[in-house]
């Protein structure tokens, strides 16, 4: 089965310790949707502007990524532009443009609005919210989000999160919106808000998912290296939708190993600047280091 | 089989951010030891000054505790006085008074010196060297350390990493002993001092071993509230070498069971002052949360 997927589609400039570069692909559609591209066919809703490279539109075309719903409209592409400590922990935003995307309404072509997956990647909660309201029935709705909805959207956040099945934030997002500093209390709170299914990111350490059949504790994949984490959250939870979309069924039976290779594609997003590392990841080499963690988790 | 623990047995005083106890039993040597006499008998070596409660002699004896090691001398025990921050990973030490210990040779009763399994837990490294020069071949002699041995007393350390089969540390100890950020690189770098076993303790998320049969990512009993987390690491490295001389037989066959059973023992640390709640913890206890950890960890 598909998997919808709406969010940012923008150019990153990005500052680490030991390398700069700019005018990557970047947004949290764009990393999601490349996820995904994975394990299932992708429908992607996004905007970018007349700037936009012809090389990144040839990117998600190698990826079969359906670009029905990508607008392309006169003006600047969403550009951001951050830099990263030392221990790639902490990073700060030096610059952000909207462009184009500052009006933004993620209009569903027809065709996509029985999409059975749908993940609402990192946008502002009232698109999240245009993008629900003209789909019909879908069958598991994820969102992800960020710090910065908590703290300027917080009612439309809280009212997505009676519309939807899956909610998905780190750590210090998941205490930010419940005042709990405690992950498994704040997960009970975040069920309390609405979403059956709550997986709370906690970056190099995993994730934990608190759904109908209880907990999941879900490792990270081990990494020596982290050249760039820009997108790594999206490209968990896009691979993770990719996954499911691809497995059909029900949810439950197959979330675990839906967040294991959401995981492991993370990883990949980690070892290159932007899209570079997982843009040339071979679908082996996925299963590769699935195949590795599911051996290193054992006991 | 049996495991010899050595290490500091004292009187705490700990204060956190909703109460205060003093005088409670602490050490690393005794959390240690009531971790792993829930899975084998504990030969513990120790010293405690005359003032040292009854009700903590009590304690010991009932886990079965061997004390034939544990020398009672004039003077004051050894106490340590320490405050938590209101997230409960930062504390700061009030007071050190070494009491009886400043003068401890730990010298082995003659019974003891052939114990198969060894914890050297957190004490100076030549009062480690000292127990290991009195060992007739142990089988597998595990180390524990802490950031003050790594900064004062960093040759011994390193020339007792070449003595032992495992190293056990937190990963900040990992970062100051081999100046590497990443836990994986660290690992690597530890390998090369000498143990065969390293283990990295990551608090809340778990530990991570790298062993002869590769990596093991072991994950860490979520909890919803944490009292008082001193000893946990004891109570982890006590369990894991207590399940290991109940296990006998090859160390790798078991390591990873005995560390997600350290794991759940200090789980239940966590959950009181001192030894409080694992004092009073049944052995099914430990049971049931190993059987829940192994169900929210499989994939």
């Amino acid at each position: 089965m598909s998997v919808l997927i709406v969010g940012s589609t923008a150019l990153d400039s990005i500052k680490t310790p030991k390398a700069e570069n700019p005018r990557l692909l970047g947004g949290s559609a764009s990393h999601a949707a490349v996820a995904a591209s994975f394990f299932a066919p992708v429908r992607m809703v996004g905007i970018v502007g007349e700037d936009f490279p012809r090389k990144y539109l040839s990117l998600y075309r190698r990826h079969d990524i359906d670009l029905a719903g990508l607008q392309i409209q006169p003006g600047k592409t969403f550009h951001w532009a951050g830099e990263y400590e030392e221990n790639m922990n902490n990073r700060r935003t030096l610059a952000t443009e909207l462009g184009v995307f500052e009006t933004f309404s993620p209009d569903l072509p027809e065709a996509y609005r029985k999409t059975p997956y749908v993940l609402l990647a990192n946008i502002g909660p009232d698109l999240q919210h245009h993008v629900l309201d003209q789909m019909r029935k879908p069958k598991f709705v994820v969102a992800d989000t960020m710090d910065l909805w908590i703290s300027i959207a917080r009612p439309s956040l809280l009212r997505l999160l009676k519309r939807i099945d899956g909610f998905v934030l780190n750590d210090s997002e998941a205490r930010s919106l419940t005042g709990e500093d405690n992950v498994f209390v704040a997960l009970r709170r975040l069920h309390q808000l609405g979403p059956s299914h709550v997986i709370v990111k906690l970056g190099s350490h995993g994730s934990v998912l608190s759904g109908p059949r209880g907990l999941f504790l879900c490792p990270a994949y081990p990494l020596s290296r982290v050249v760039d984490p820009t997108g790594a959250g999206d490209s968990f939870v896009g691979g993770l939708m990719g996954w499911l979309a691809a497995a059909g069924g029900k949810v439950d039976a197959h979330i675990r190993k839906a967040m294991v290779h959401g995981s492991v594609v993370a990883s990949f997003c980690c070892e290159g600047f932007g899209l570079t590392r997982t843009d040339r990841t071979p679908r082996e080499a996925i299963d590769r280091r699935v195949a590795e963690l599911t051996q290193w988790a054992a006991f």
